[in-house]
């Protein structure tokens, strides 16, 4: 049945294996989009601009911010990030889904605006686990590594006004139950009684 | 994260191909407890007592009515159907998710007593297709299928209640679907919060 696009918002940790996961869900759904961010953080080895983030200047963010070109922007760990207003318009325009990995603070501010996205919010099976995958990613300092943690013991307080939690211990278990939230929530009836109901000629006067 | 079961239940007018859709899911969730139904109507040939329904007499169901030994039951073509109140609180009592599939009048029953149920409506892809499969069907006069029909039109109406609706035009893509709804519903953060927040050690206080 037809039914408009829908708001998948994603927040984690790092370390929770966000990044992996949105990517094999963005190939199993093609029609799904996937925002790419705004960043002012450096780029790190093996990401792409474009692809992985839209790496910008402060100066040019702090412009962004000023056109109002953001649906939603924040500061974590000293660096900006914003997803842009056009990306989120263009696709539901479009009636395309649309995938969005922000942290906490983006995600509460897009709960207040898009109250119907839907918010997904992936946890590690527990802080020793998040905390060796960090020291095993070899990209950042010990110092880096520290207030990561510190920020995750942070974030993961938010987990209780998400709609859904995934425990990412096993990643294909974990991509499974993501796909499943996708699949479930096309079909829910606020989403597509309308539609039902014009399908099968039903007269609400009757009922 | 460990939860509590889910009661998970399934509505359809008859020819949506609930009972195929239901055997589906339970041999792709071996821990799922498919509630087999009590029943006055007669056996069809191909069904076996204690597996498709408990087929009773009338005399026996009205005994079980009367003793409170149903958490809904409902008359439907002019047969009594009823869900055991025993399978249920087994099902819970070891946490395990239930599959209930009953028609509308029962369903909105246990919505009444079980309102963190899931109900989920099975529609056809239209009354056309839903007239030829009956046709098909070859067990049923013509007599009975103008009333399964008529029956159809009326419950229908009832999708607006359900909290998901599965179209059925292909069966594996509504099996996937509906796998899906299960998948999602383990993942709501109002069913695993709790346990999250004792897991991660997060104090509410602090928030």
């Amino acid at each position: 049945m037809k039914r408009s696009g829908i708001l998948f918002v994603i927040s984690a940790p790092s370390g929770a294996g966000k990044t992996s996961l949105c990517r094999q869900i963005v190939d199993i759904f093609p029609d799904m989009r996937h925002s790419v961010s705004f960043t002012t953080r450096p780029r790190r080895a093996g990401e792409t601009d474009g692809v992985d983030y839209h790496f910008v200047s402060q100066e040019t963010f702090d412009a962004m911010v000023s056109e109002g070109a953001f649906a939603e922007w924040a500061r974590v760990h000293g660096n900006c990030y914003g997803t842009a207003l056009a990306t989120l318009q263009e696709a539901y325009e479009n009636g395309l889904d649309v995938l969005l990995d922000i942290d906490c603070q983006g995600a509460a501010q897009l709960k207040r605006t898009c109250p119907d996205g839907v918010f997904i919010f992936i946890l590690p099976p527990s802080f020793e686990e998040l905390e060796r995958r960090l020291r095993g990613r070899n990209t950042d300092s010990a110092d880096v590594i520290a207030r990561r943690l510190s920020n995750a013991r942070r974030e993961i307080r938010e987990l209780v006004w998400y709609d859904y939690l995934i425990v990412n211990d096993d990643l294909p278990s974990a991509v499974d139950e993501f796909r499943g939230i996708i699949l479930a929530e096309g079909c829910r009836a606020a989403r597509s009684k309308d539609e039902a109901i014009r399908l099968f000629g039903i007269d609400m006067q009757d009922n």
